[in-house]
């Protein structure tokens, strides 16, 4: 099928720019350095690929994230980088599964649910999750004494990951990194979690970088000047035309807006709609023209649709379902 | 079920709300004054429920959507209100179905695809789908002449619907109704279909509303001070608490983020992640606890799940699945 007789809107992912950030993700991170964050693309097809480049452990967001990837033969070692309450499903995964703790609370839910491995997660300076770091040692202490292997301590630096000037950046993660590692001194184990795309190249100090962004791209990490390509845009068909501005047929329910609106080649985006897309387009554009649109934020964009179309050049060669959607 | 022991994140909407707005809804605009937009909801239980208060004709913004109603049983009266280039999968439909044109080829698009009856899409201002109102007379022309039956115009005022001031936005609607009723003496026809929550108690000169966002309603339809309550939350659960913040189990994919952040009772949110969101509580939380949150745009968050749960009270009732999600 050629990528102009697809149904729209649709995902379509360039095959060999993916290939491409593999490729660069696994020589500058090889093997268990890299633990790829599944929430940015939800696809297990994608996974598979990230663990042939070498990458076999993996980080998830939500508890279907682990049932899928464990279901999907990718259980080979996930940590869920997150606090949940409910680990029930969690301990009966054919998996090997760690948890992020952070609170008595937590410690004590993944005891109940049959879970056996945890991380201590730290907060490093972004307002979110993770105890402080003066408190990490107690409730590793408190995990063991429970009878739970403690494999180290997680903590993301995401309050910084995207300052655009790059010695800052490094210079702040530096500073989140004292912290995490000040917390795995009382805590131990062999583990060092932190990072994503927006420091995988300045933090060493962690001994695995969370990375998953790398693999797709978007607006927002495009402006760090890393060396990954953009390889997924969301394909629309212009519907109507007028003499300022053109409509394409996809809009707020193809794209996560927490980023501000998408950009496309064709022209400048005026706004998003439920179903559309109205620009303005730089030359002529017709009726049933197709534009390729950059979301500005992958992960929210990706959460939205059901597949993912992969070509090659002009040619749809396979199709990916997103089959880690949902909770 | 008791409302504590649903997984999070959830939706959950409260029936008895509904049924006040359904019904609050059928005394202003009975019957097939309002036909109402499915898009805000996705859901066919929910379709099935406006159909029971009397509106039997219904407003779509996708194939998907048609399809779906169709397959339901809903078929009595469908329009989409919107410009589809491919209409194959419409013209099968066991329905009675209205496709929008704004031109000649959604005009050809509709004869190829075998649909048989349309209305002339007419700009009334939003700068989106619609012909100048001075051309929708040729378009409906050469749509009969094409052998469509033409039902009317539809024009949305989607510009002006959100201006708080009553006064001015029914000034503001007038205005836009003046175009689509001018448009309407050109093209003949019983319909002139237009409007939506915001202008369904000032926009007079319509023939039927397309409301959608009054049945569950969201923090930016509430500024208008309509008779609609809030009916539809997004059900979180405390995950990790610090001294300034607490932290909840659902964020940017659970969320339509266009119209920013959310609001709950429980404190003020100062951001969203992928998977979270960080809100500063007013009085004492801790681990485990629920909160409500009210989506501020709601037809992009539905889109984001599979189902609703309703419940009364605090009991569990139904579960309805979003079945009109994807294209």
């Amino acid at each position: 099928m050629n990528v102009h007789d697809l149904p729209t809107p649709s995902l379509i992912l360039d095959a060999n720019h993916v290939e491409t950030n593999l490729s660069k993700m696994a020589q500058a991170l090889p093997g268990a350095a890299l633990r790829p964050h599944v929430k940015a693309h939800k696809c297990t097809e994608l996974a598979k690929r990230q663990a042939a480049a070498g990458h076999q452990n993996f980080t998830c967001a939500t508890i279907r994230e682990m049932e899928v990837m464990a279901e999907a033969g990718l259980g080979h070692d996930l940590l869920l980088a997150n606090e949940v309450l409910d680990t029930s499903r969690l301990g009966a995964l054919d998996a090997r599964v760690t948890v992020a703790i952070d609170s008595q609370e937590t410690l004590d839910a993944a005891v109940n649910g049959g879970v056996r491995e945890v991380m201590i997660d730290v907060n490093v300076g972004l307002p979110r999750c993770g105890c402080k770091p003066e408190d990490a040692g107690a409730l590793a202490n408190a995990a063991r004494k429970a009878g739970l292997s403690v494999r180290g301590v997680m903590g993301y630096e995401g309050h910084i990951v995207g300052i655009a000037d790059r010695e800052e950046r490094e210079r702040r993660c530096e500073e989140s990194m004292v912290l995490l590692l000040d917390a795995h001194r009382q805590t131990g184990g062999e583990v060092i979690s932190a990072g994503g795309t927006g420091t995988y190249d300045c933090n060493r100090w962690a001994t695995e970088i969370q990375a998953g962004s790398y693999v797709l791209m978007d607006t927002a990490y495009r402006e760090l000047g890393h060396p990954f390509v953009q390889a997924l845009w969301l394909w629309l068909r212009v519907i109507s035309v007028s003499e300022k501005y053109a409509v394409a047929d996809g809009g707020l329910k193809c794209l996560g807006m927490d980023h501000g609106n998408p950009t496309l080649a064709e022209g400048k985006v005026w706004f998003c709609s439920d179903e559309h897309l109205t620009f303005a387009p730089e030359g002529k554009v017709r009726v049933g023209d197709h534009v390729r649109v950059t979301p500005a934020h992958i992960d929210p964009s990706l959460a939205y649709h059901e597949r993912i179309f992969v070509v090659e050049g002009e040619t749809v060669v396979d199709e990916w379902p997103i089959d880690m959607r949902g909770w």
